[in-house]
Order: structure tokens, then C-alpha cells, then sequence
């Protein structure tokens, strides 16, 4: 038996806690799947539609892949869907190609999130789980950040009905200047209200006096978008808005989503793969970091490969029934732990409720208007953009701040998917950077003690027959030169100088330029009849210079500690 | 007057020099000056050639150039002229835009002097000779193998007189195939007897019954190519060999270079751009490696900015003056230095001879075959064929290895440009593939010392209360990750957890997605009841840490040394 549940376990981690599952669970997973789609189904209809698509796709996106991530996912409570940032990455991809919300942008749409899967279910089966490392927490910021000022501004157009772009800053203010003057002031004064309401309400309730009289508020909170939603096209239906140019969802079919595979041909696959395969990135990155929040507490350790095999096949799953690219939802994965959800049931949960409400309550949708969905999106993105990680990135290093700078520019100014391609190489370049700058520092010893520090710093005892150095950083091809040239410097500003010596404790590898640099001063240093002496190398930086010649035509010796050659070399000075 | 000397010498660093110029040095100067155009004035003809230019320009560019290097260059003894891996360079540049040897490519050949020079005067004058750090010594010497690979067999068409391609050997191969069957037997046979001549001779020359006759062969050895050019122009003249197809220089304008501006337009200049840039880097690197090579003996520091403005002003006078790209050329620098050049002034010398046999000589050179200069430059260039430093730099390490095959494979089956890019960036992927894979240890104490070390290597002391650990690597976004990933694993194997110290010793730098990823671990263990402890950390590392909220937050504290954290928090173990 035990054997068969370990295979059953590889094979499904869902049988982990399927076989433990009791009423108790059951209660609080269904309680919590309730209140998930209260946030999901207006955030799912206004994700569609910040893709370029029909408000239907985003529920469809809910069902699929929400329960292919509880059978195979490792977190149980998180919560996959569409998400902002991921929907607006479609669009950019998507709108450059085909008129937005035609059928062929439809088909690549779910094309577009089949072949994220593909690429994430690869990576994941290879075990590259490991290139998420690829993106520093200073460029996923600042791309959030960018992103949302830009997801922002591309509603801004629902608000005021007429077609501006929001691809970047440059030609949404183009566009701004072109048509802002055709704008629709009905339109316009709904969507200011909607707006007030969702950025008032909560304020309003949260106030002790509201609190007080009603109790806990966090829920109501949560459900105001859907409160919203509601009164809206009630207002709508009754009040006949659509009459003086309210735009609206318009018919909505119902139903099952349609299982099919996407239209493809290689052409129009090799135009979305750069695209897709940045989406999976961020889908991965999204996902993972959410999901992991909750791994060490329960000192599990998150396999990111399987992570990507999940959401691998969750994408593939929503290609396959007309839906568009998902990940991992922080909001509402927040919202489903906190209102109780015990295992991944509760997502299976969430998407049968929304398989409901696609075969049942989609006519309900019709009135809603365009603008309340926009005006939605508009204030669950606004909160993310947010200046102060910039000052405090910048206060602590600055190459991670320029980093955080070029992606923000990158993105506003071109466009989401180069501007964090822009970002990632950036923070490569930095790094390299560093690198070729390393901190090297003559030093000396500190009287009554056998420590070594630097002699501009410090107050060190030094003798005149020997130069002691320190280089705290790797030695490779990039920073030899630099490394060369200080000991060259150093040593013709030094007449009576017979040996030198470098300290190599923070050196973990050298590699084979840095070595031929080593040889290369040892032969010269030797014709000056000045003696090379190294101490402190680690074990593994030993065993791999006794493959080199430096080792063999070592003028000096190598000492196990720094004080040791200072002692032996100098006598007189240090004793 | 100290003053106006000083002022001379940073305008013009020659003055240092000249104004101790004297007979004796004269005289030394004058001879090496005839040794060295022995040599040259082949090799020009010849690497001219190789570039797909007409022989004359060989000379042209060895007038200007290296008087203006001797003028402002800072080495004594460089010899500054056309170089094989230049001309292939330029040759690989310029052969797909233009039909070679046409008046177009001509003109693209000189205006590409110009532009190597003017990115070099760039480079230099703002200070970015550090560039050259980018390329590592086995991508260098891979891609001068591989070159030295397509040059010899690009020379072979002249052997055999079809016409063969050689940009890779693909292309090669396949010409071979096709056009083999039409080559020319007597041109064949002529070049194979000046191949065995130019191989063979040396040999005869040093062997020791010779050597006896006739004293040192060593002048004799580097004027053999004179020598067969001179016996093979008189076979052809005297024996009328044109007439059984063997194929001569044939008219050479004699006269001054033309002086003027190359034809140039925007386009032309955009289309050779990377070329420019490629030969920029690849001749600075050359240059600067032979010049460094004698500057540590004389206690002098190169400086490489100043070589990058000499270097540039050499290629722009080139670029004027109906010449095509330069660097130091390593053969003649060496030559050179052995016969006695004493001051740069050797170098004008050798130019003013060049002009003199531009001048009255050319003629002379109509007769000759151009099998003789393929076979000159075959036999120079192949000794440069040696896959021994591939066997070595394996030994050493893998990753230089790796970076040293894909640099060899992308220079014989793309071309000589895309493969030194190929190579340069995989030195990169490489580094940073390195950083992201850092050695992580837990360690213990060794008894009755202060020194920790792998547990896994060692028989140490440890505490089942303590993780003790080390990361030989500086921590950053590629690696915080896999950090993380190992001391999560580390504290789920262990339930008696109370304390976890890392020993940063090892660390000179920590970036802003390190130190989050240290603050999630410290508030997650914190959760735990597992302390969060650091010790050892270097002074500019601490200064940096004081502007982040990790040590605000640690649960732990700071030590000095990793023995005191060990010593204070598990004082039973450690005594």
C-alpha cells in the first residue's frame, strides 16, 4: 500500500491531502471559494478585457486552470487566474500583429497561453527551474511598478471612450492630445464615480465608526467590485444609461468554455515565441515568489520545477479551452488563505462556482459597463505604483537603483516586454561591472595582533623589503588588468622591495586568464629579481592551480596564513 | 624650461626621446631599420593581399602609421603596420558588400582605417582602454588559432589559382569541391617549392653543421622571404614563367600614398560599424598585449588609453593616406627589439625606406608570383596553428575550455567577426553561470583550534542546536536563490534548530535581492524560533548592510569572528 501512495504521490501531489480529506475541510474550502469569486469574476471579465478580449475569456481562464494547478501545484492556496500584468503582456504581444479583439487576435490569444505552456512544462521537465535567478528583485519591482502605470493608462481610454494607446508614456500622451477632445462626458462623470466609490468605500468602512457598528469590514471590502458590478448594471438596465452612450459588455455566450486546440502555423508560432517566452517568465517569477511566501512555514521546501511544470500545464489547459496566458494571483491568493481555504479543494471549488456562472449568469453581464471594469482595474493597479522602493534601491546600492531606472525607462518608453528585457541585461552589464572594479588594498599588520588591514585605513606596521596585498573579489578576465596594473603601480614606487606577497583568503576561484596574469608577473617581477609569494588560498582554488604552471615557476613559496609570510619574510619587522 | 618640457612631453610624448637622441643610437636605430623592411616589405605585400587589397597598399600602410606611432605611441620597440588577423578581418568585413579588389572595395577599406581609427581616438581620449578586459585570454587565443586556420587555407586559391572562399570551412569545403578540378598543375608545383623552401630552409640554416660556417643564421632565417621573393621574381622574368600561367602582382603605381579623405556616406558607414569595432578591439588587443610585454621591464607603466590615441591616430593616417587597417605586428616588434632599435626613431627610419621603395622600386615587383605571397603568409601564419593551449586550458578549467571551443567552432563555421562575438559573449554566460552555482558549506570547528571547515571534508565539531555556514561567493541575484534553497533544506533536516550563523567571510559584496532574500529568511526562521546570526563581515560590506532594514530586523546578532558566535551560542560544544 505505502508503495503504491508513493507513486500515486509522484504521479499526483494532489493524493497528499485528497486522502486526508475530511468535512471539516470541505466547510471551510467551500466558505473561502465563495468569497474568492466574489473578487474573481469582475477581476476576470476586466483582466479579459485589458488583454484586448471578450470579458467571457477571463472566467474561462478560472476554470481549467485552477483545477489542473490543484492536482499537480505545490501551494495549496494559491490562487491561479488571469492577472493584470500578465494580461497587459498579451496585449502588447498580441497588438502589434492583429486588430485587437478580432478572431484571429482571439485564436493567438490562446495560442499565445498554450505555447507559454509548452515553454514552461520544458523548462520545468529540464529542471531549468533555475532561471528565474535570471531577474534581480530590483528589476521585477520596477517592472511591477512600470507596468501598472502603464496597465493604468490603457483604461484611462474606457473612462473617456475614445481609442487611446497605451503601448508607452510616449504615444499614450500622442493619442492623449490627438482625441482627449472626442472624449465622452458621460461616459467620463460614471467612471469618476465608480472610481470615487472604489477608492472611497473602503476608507469610509475601515473608519472606527463604520467598524464599530457592523463589526469586521475585511470582507466587505473585498466584495466592493462586485457590489459595484451589481448596482452598475442594475443602474444601467433601469436607468437606460446605455441611451446616452454608456458602452457596455454586450452579449455574452454561455456556456462551457470550448475545448479545441488553438489555430497555429510555425510563422505565426516563431512571431509570439519571444513574447510567450517572456510571459512565462513572469508568469514563473509571479507564481513562484507568491507561492514560496508560504513554502518555509511549513518547512516545505517549493520544488520550482515542479512549480513550472503546474503552471505549464495550466496554460496549456487554458490554450486549450479558449482562455489566455495565467498565473498565480497574489490578491486573491492573499484573500483565500485568509478566508480560510485548507487545501487546494477550495480552488477546484472557485472554478466550479465559476463554470455556474458561465452557463447561468453570463446574460446577467450584459448591461455591466465597460467603464466599471476599467475603473476596477484602475484602483487594484494603482496601489502598486508605488516611487519609494526607487529612493530606498538607490540609498542602499547604486548599480541596483540604475538597474531599477533603466527598467522603469525601458518599459514606459518602448514597451512592457523590452523594457524588461532592457532591465535583465542591464543588471548582467552591472554585475560585469562590479566585477572589473574590484577592491584591492595594500595592507599591513595590526600592532600585538595577527590581523591585516588596509594601510590607507588603518594605522598598520609595513616594512620597505615587502609589499602585501589583498584583492576581495574572484580574479578572472575581467579584473586581471586592473589587478595587474595596481601591482605594477605599486611596485615601481618601491625601490628597496624584494618580495611581495598576496593574500588570497577572499578569492574563490581564479581562472585561467587571472592565472596567466599570475605567471606573467611572477616571470617579470623575477627579472627584478622581486620574489611572488602567495598565502591563504582555499582548498578548492588549490587543487585547481596544480593544473596550471603558475604553481611549478612560483619565484616565492605559498604560505597557509598571511602572518606566517610576513613573519618569515620580514623577521626584523614582524615578529 | 622644466616646465616647457613637461608640457612637450604630454603633448607630445616623443620629446622624452628625442631630445636625448645621439649617434650611437642613431647608428642601432638605422641598422634594425633595414632588418626589419627585409621582413616588411613582403609581409606588407602580402597582407594586403590577404585583404583582398593590391600589394602597393601593403606599403602605404606601413609610411604614416608608424611614424605617427613613434610620434605619440609609448612603446620603444612596436612595429606598427598591416598584421594577417587585421587584413583577414578586413578582408571577412568587406568581402560580402563589395566585389574585392574593385575601386568600391578600395575605398571601404580605407575608409574602414579610418573608422578603427576613430573609435580607437574615441575609446582612448575618454578613457575606456579597459574595454580590452572584455575578452579573456582563451576566448584571444582560440580565436587567433582558428583565424590563423581560415587565412592559411584562405591563401591556398593561390596555390592552385581557382577560385576557393574561405570566410569558414564549410564554405571552404564546398568551393574545394567544385572548383578543384580546374586549378592550375604548374602554379601548384611553383608554390609547393616555395613552401618547402620557406619550411625546409630554417632548418637547413640552424643545423649545426651550418651554423659552424657561417656564424649566427639568424638574420638570414627572417630575410628568407626576401630572398625567395627576389630569386622567385628573377625565375619568372628570366624563364618567362607568366607564359605557363603563374600569376604576378603585375603594375604597382609607384609615388607617395595619395593623400585624401576617404569616400564616404552614412549608409556605407552604418553597414561598417561592427566591422570597425571589431577590428578596433582585436587590434588594440594585439597592440596593447606586445606592448605590455616589454613596458614592466623598464619599471614603466603602459598606459592603455594612451596606446588606444596612438593606435587611433596611426588608423586614421592609414585611413588618409590609401592604407587599410594597422596594429603592432608581433613578428616585427620582436625582430625589431633583437636588432638593436634602441628609440621609436627605428620606426621612421624603417618608413622612410618604405617610401623610398615605394618610390623607385615598385617596378621591380611587377614579376612577382602571387604563390610566392601566399606561401609567404601560409608558412608565418601557420606556426600560429596549435591546439596544445586547448588541451591545457581544459585541464584547468572547464568553463575556459567550453569558452575557448565555442569561440573556435563560431570563427571556422560562421566567420572571424560573428565568432569572436560568439566567444565573447559565452565568456560572459559562463561567468555568470559560474557566480550562480557558489559553493555553499556547513561547517564545523576543528578541535583545539579557532579555524571551521566543510563538515563534509573534515572531522569537525558541531552542534545539533547550530547550522554553521559558509558561501565562497558574493551573493547576489543569481545565486541568493539557491542560498536560500540550501539553508531552508539545511533547516528541515534538523528539528533541534535554535541558531543558524553564517560566516561572511568569503563575501565583498551583497546586492539588494540577497539582502531581501537574507530578510525573508531571518523573518521566516524568526517564525520558527530559529535565530538569524552573522559573523565575519568585512568593513565595506557592513557599511552597505547599515543603509538596509536586515540588521534592524535580525533576530541575531553580529559577530566579530565565527569562533566568538560559536563559543557564545552553544558554549557546552564549544569551549
Amino acid at each position: 500500500m505505502s508503495d503504491l501512495n508513493s507513486r500515486l504521490m509522484t504521479l499526483l501531489p494532489a493524493w497528499q491531502w485528497l486522502r486526508k480529506y475530511n468535512q471539516a475541510k470541505f466547510k471551510s474550502d467551500l466558505l473561502s471559494a465563495f468569497i474568492v469569486i466574489a473578487m474573481l469574476v469582475p477581476q476576470g471579465m476586466a483582466y479579459a478585457m485589458l488583454a484586448g478580449l471578450p470579458p467571457i475569456m477571463g472566467l474561462y481562464a478560472s476554470i481549467l486552470p485552477m483545477i489542473i494547478y490543484a492536482m499537480v501545484g505545490g501551494s495549496p492556496t494559491l490562487s491561479i487566474g488571469p492577472v493584470a500584468i500578465i494580461s497587459m503582456m498579451t496585449f502588447a504581444t498580441l497588438n502589434p500583429l492583429f486588430e485587437v479583439g478580432s478572431p484571429v487576435y482571439i485564436q493567438a490569444a490562446c495560442l499565445l497561453a498554450f505555447m507559454v505552456g509548452v515553454i514552461s512544462l520544458l523548462l520545468g521537465l529540464l529542471k531549468f527551474g533555475f532561471l528565474i535567478q535570471l531577474i534581480s528583485h530590483p528589476v521585477i519591482k520596477s517592472f511591477i511598478i512600470a507596468s501598472a502605470l502603464l496597465i493604468a493608462l490603457g483604461q484611462f481610454k474606457f473612462l473617456v471612450d475614445v481609442p487611446l494607446k497605451a503601448n508607452n508614456i510616449p504615444e499614450f500622451l500622442l493619442s492623449f492630445w490627438q482625441y482627449i477632445r472626442y472624449s465622452n462626458i458621460e461616459t467620463f462623470i460614471f467612471g469618476m464615480l465608480s472610481l470615487c466609490f472604489l477608492i472611497y468605500m473602503p476608507k469610509i468602512l475601515s473608519s472606527h465608526a463604520v467598524q464599530s457598528r457592523i463589526g469586521s469590514t475585511a470582507f466587505i471590502s473585498k466584495a466592493l467590485p462586485l457590489i459595484l458590478v451589481v448596482a452598475s448594471i442594475a443602474a444601467v438596465y433601469f436607468l437606460n444609461l446605455k441611451e446616452i452612450g454608456i458602452k457596455t459588455v454586450g452579449e455574452i455566450p454561455s456556456g462551457f468554455p470550448p475545448l479545441s486546440m488553438p489555430y497555429w502555423n510555425m510563422d505565426l508560432v516563431i512571431t509570439l515565441l519571444p513574447g510567450a517566452a517572456m510571459i512565462a517568465m513572469i508568469s514563473f517569477v509571479e507564481s513562484l515568489s507568491i507561492a514560496q511566501a508560504t513554502a518555509l512555514q511549513q518547512r516545505s521546501d517549493l520544488n520550482s520545477n515542479q512549480e513550472l511544470v503546474a503552471l505549464g500545464l495550466a496554460n496549456l489547459s487554458a490554450g486549450l479551452s479558449s482562455a489566455f496566458p495565467v498565473t498565480g494571483s497574489l490578491s486573491r491568493t492573499v484573500v483565500n488563505a485568509d478566508s480560510g481555504a485548507k487545501t487546494p479543494m477550495a480552488g477546484v471549488f472557485s472554478s466550479l462556482l465559476i463554470v455556474l456562472v458561465s452557463l447561468y449568469f453570463t446574460g446577467f453581464f450584459r448591461d455591466l459597463p465597460l467603464a466599471i471594469l476599467a475603473a476596477t482595474i484602475i484602483v487594484s493597479i494603482w496601489k502598486l505604483v508605488d516611487f519609494k522602493p526607487f529612493i530606498e534601491t538607490w540609498r542602499y546600492s547604486k548599480a541596483d537603483g540604475i538597474a531599477m531606472w533603466i527598467t522603469f525607462f525601458g518599459v514606459i518608453c518602448i514597451d512592457i516586454s523590452t523594457g524588461l528585457m532592457i532591465g535583465i541585461v542591464s543588471t548582467f552589464i552591472l554585475l560585469l561591472w562590479r566585477i572589473s572594479r574590484p577592491h584591492i588594498a595594500v595592507i599591513g599588520l595590526i600592532e600585538g595582533t595577527q590581523h591585516f588591514r588596509n594601510i590607507q585605513r588603518h594605522h598598520v606596521l609595513t616594512s620597505s623589503k615587502l609589499l602585501s596585498m589583498r584583492i576581495d573579489e574572484n580574479l578572472n578576465f575581467l579584473n586581471a588588468h586592473i589587478f595587474k596594473g595596481f601591482l605594477i603601480n605599486a611596485v615601481s614606487h618601491n625601490i628597496d622591495l624584494e618580495h611581495v606577497v598576496i593574500n588570497c583568503s577572499s578569492i574563490s576561484s581564479i581562472d585561467l586568464s587571472a592565472v596567466e596574469m599570475l605567471e606573467d608577473v611572477n616571470a617579470e617581477l623575477n627579472k627584478l629579481n622581486i620574489k611572488l609569494h602567495l598565502s591563504e588560498i582555499k582548498g578548492p582554488v588549490m587543487d585547481k592551480l596544480q593544473h596550471s604552471k603558475l604553481l611549478k615557476h612560483l619565484s616565492g613559496k605559498i604560505y597557509l596564513t598571511h602572518f606566517q609570510a610576513m613573519q618569515q619574510l620580514s623577521p626584523d619587522v614582524f615578529q
